[in-house]
């Protein structure tokens, strides 16, 4: 396996930039499956793919999520194209006898609420990491958000259901003109180690 | 921006696969560099990067590892060329001065216990999903894990600092003839939807 040509770690990684301004440029379902089928192959542990995707299109969708955003995170979220609500489902391990198939993985989970949380919030959110390279792998912009009240989003979207919020994703094509310098990264002796 | 080529898609998703077993090719550490200044670009809330890692290569190191892993971890560990300790610190927002330097965003942290542990968690394992396509992209392949003692793990490389274990990833060259059938994932229906 080659290393990956420099254009294409520049459009996942190192060009890439959280946008907030959005071009008036409508993203298509289409794209938003393709980003789906690629982000899931995306390893979890005992493939257990908890992360949920609710894409947020319609009018009514944004008017039900608008109420719930951090003031700050309201005009990008109103101008985005899509809002992807990257939840997890905290029942991911009713699925695993079709993802796991060999073994009876759902005993290892079933009742243990510590365990499923934990499970479903790493590898939700590893999953979350994917999501994001594949969104720009298909040439989408990303603006992640944290800024929202996720008991009331997960009251506006998800009673009922097992399915709970992580972070928030706004998509589309975004305004390059509209972006400030980029921040700081920390250097390699200050976040790794070789040991 | 266009859609990333398919050969770039395989070599990070769709064909990459969990290896357990490794060919004898050693990873120099300038390939761990190059990893880290790949997947430090990658987005976290507030530019806060909590994750860190800890590249356990030499025999000393592994033998301080594998004690704490799942007895089913130790001989794929034990084989890979480096094993990374995918970890984050606690004290992530003392370095926001530098990361997120416009505001006093080390305010919006300090001396909230719980904000902290959510947020370097699910910005922690972002960031190892963007380790994984990283590596990836660097012509690596990966084998992560969850099965292991925690606790132990960090009495043992992280006792009296503030950085605690996420989970940990083989690293190497896979030896392709050991892989298994690949296991499905959920359909777009089942994880996804627009609204």
């Amino acid at each position: 396996m080659s290393v990956l040509d420099t254009e294409a770690q520049h459009q996942i990684l190192i060009k890439a930039r959280t946008h907030s301004a959005w071009l008036n440029k409508p993203v298509a379902d289409e794209a938003l499956h393709r980003i789906y089928d690629l982000m899931k192959w995306g390893q979890t542990s005992a493939n257990t793919s908890p992360a949920r995707l609710v894409f947020v299109k319609s009018k009514e969708g944004k008017e039900k999520l608008l109420p719930c955003l951090a003031p700050g995170n309201v005009d990008k979220t109103k101008a985005a194209p899509v809002t992807a609500i990257v939840a997890m489902d905290t029942a991911f391990y009713e699925k695993l006898p079709k993802l796991f198939p060999h073994v009876d993985a759902r005993s290892w989970f079933a009742g243990k609420a510590a365990l499923i949380e934990e499970t479903a919030f790493r590898n939700g959110s590893l999953q979350g990491g994917y999501f994001i390279l594949a969104a720009r792998a298909m040439g989408l912009d990303c603006g992640p958000m944290s800024g929202f009240d996720n008991a009331k989003l997960d009251a506006a979207f998800f009673a009922g259901t097992t399915w709970k919020s992580n972070f928030l994703c706004n998509l589309g094509y975004g305004d390059p003109t509209k972006l400030h310098p980029r921040f700081p990264r920390l250097d390699f002796n200050e976040a790794c180690r070789i040991v």
